[in-house]
């Protein structure tokens, strides 16, 4: 951990009351003035710190900014998912950074957050809007030991990780949307995006971009996507401490990547499954050279949707754009 | 076409007679003294081409290279694969060389060569060793419209374009060992490594790595591989045109992926299962996590292998390392 990160994990576990300089000093093995430029530097990113002379430290608020000692400090180092963690000003698209991570040879669990993305995406090269400081944009690198067909269940584990973690930190409970969509009112909160590189029998990384309308308000969205997409502020009525609701994604996250590497990916399908309004609703699914409508009957254990269509035949589909239609 | 390619197609064409300068330079709209400058730089590069003043230009010899302008010339320029060539004297993988073109945005169709290979790989991250100007190293940008559940129907043409390139300049006949290897007397000959780029539903590109060992001698080769790995010339006795088979399976393989996409594959599938001589054989094949022994019953058509365990039971298997027992 950084020195930064070291300083706010120190004032962050002292809570409401002070650390004095001199504690810090011998914590981390520094000059007390070495402490103190420290501290001046996360003041001019906007940390507010009151420093009084006999008491020390104390951290008042944090910034409403994505810091990757900030948020390294509250991980607590202790977890793979986040082990290393990336924030850029901005990006073309986080996927696209941790692509090039993963070329280089970096190992699973770095994280790459992009405070806006210039060419955001969603499923099938759908274009993501991601206006600066607004949302949560980022990007996880796996290299998980499972088959390219198995891919899905790492889609299915981050969908119940994303809406536990909403749940946890903002009492909003969201629907999922087949196959990786979340959704309030019916409307898109946050998407996922796989994307793997492979073999046709072997895994070499997966990246997985995930991306939160977090503090948009309605003017923040492109006006073709305002009937379509919300954001948390915009149902809850209030603001979201960014960095907060990060750290809980990727805690989440990190429990059930652990579960879908210990055969107990069923428990995950299920809570999926559970959470999937898409079962039972009459839909047309787009996919690359045709279009099928039919009543969605069932979700199988690798997370492709079972379509009886019209025609009465039982497909099974893996992909695609779903559009719902009143029963 | 460029300058120089079409100097190659002119005089290719003329077979062994003559063509005058003055004819070329009408043809491609340049002045004779152009023409000739052209012409000193190809034979610079090691072409050897008569002058006569009466003549004109005759071209006795291409040198054993790869030039990019000499494989267009010869492919004429008529098809989607290699409609683009590009020749590395080095490059650490012509598959990295390709995701580079590939993430660039360009379109399908581009072939990379190198002359060696710093770190050339064959399937599953094993080494392949690919020294300078002996063999035929190069990899095929593909963006097909097929599900990535279907890539292996990719991987199955090519080998069959391959083994027919490979039959048809030199006159030998390859069997193909499951999944995609090729040998000549049980050694291997020829290797194809598919890599894809893709979300779970959909594929954004594949790149197709062939190594081809054409004119390597016994001492070419790393010593652990001599007892594995043989080459056209060891087989033959004699040495091979390299861009001559080079543009051999660009066409053949040509023609192959357009059958792959008017639903033809399964002409090619039955064309693969008969030069396939691992169907039958008792076989241990290595995969990620444990080992199977049993004996190869079938083939389905995605080219996976159905082999009867020694417990009797089918197992439908996409990759792994096989390895044959006597009978």
């Amino acid at each position: 951990m950084t020195i930064d990160a070291q300083i706010l994990v120190a004032l962050r576990s002292a809570q409401s009351s002070s650390v004095s300089g001199a504690e810090l000093a011998t914590q981390l093995q520094m000059s007390r003035a070495a402490i103190w430029a420290r501290i001046e530097e996360l003041r001019s990113l906007g940390y507010e710190i009151e420093a009084s002379p006999h008491e020390g430290y104390r951290l008042i608020k944090c910034p409403d900014l994505l810091h990757a000692d900030d948020l390294l400090a509250r991980l607590g180092g202790l977890q793979k998912i986040g082990r290393d963690i990336r924030v850029f000003r901005e990006t073309t698209s986080t996927n696209d950074s941790t692509e090039r991570l993963a070329r280089d040879g970096v190992a699973e669990g770095v994280v790459v957050f992009a405070e806006s993305q210039t060419k955001g995406r969603g499923r099938l090269g759908r274009r993501w809007s991601s206006p600066a400081g607004k949302g949560l944009w980022f990007s996880i690198l796996l290299r998980p030991k499972i088959s390219p067909q198995a891919v899905t269940q790492i889609t299915i584990a981050s969908a119940v990780s994303l809406r536990r973690a909403i749940k946890n930190v903002t009492g909003l409970t969201p629907e999922i949307k087949w196959p990786n969509d979340l959704l309030l009112n019916g409307l898109k909160i946050a998407g996922i995006l796989t994307e793997l590189s492979s073999e046709p029998d072997a895994i070499k990384h997966v990246i997985l971009g995930i991306g939160v309308d977090v503090n948009l308000t309605s003017e923040d969205f492109p006006e073709e996507l305002r009937t379509v997409a919300t954001s948390l502020r915009i149902v809850a009525r209030r603001q979201f401490d960014r960095a907060a609701l990060a750290v809980e994604i990727l805690r989440e996250f990190e429990r059930d990547y652990q579960l879908l590497h210990t055969d107990r990916f069923e428990e995950l399908a299920n809570e999926w499954a559970n959470a999937c309004t898409t079962l039972g609703k009459i839909v047309t699914i787009e996919l690359a050279d045709r279009s099928l409508h039919g009543r969605v009957e069932a979700l199988d254990q690798d997370g492709a949707l079972l379509l009886r269509t019209e025609y009465g035949r039982l497909e099974r589909i893996l992909g695609g754009i779903v559009h719902s239609h009143p029963d």
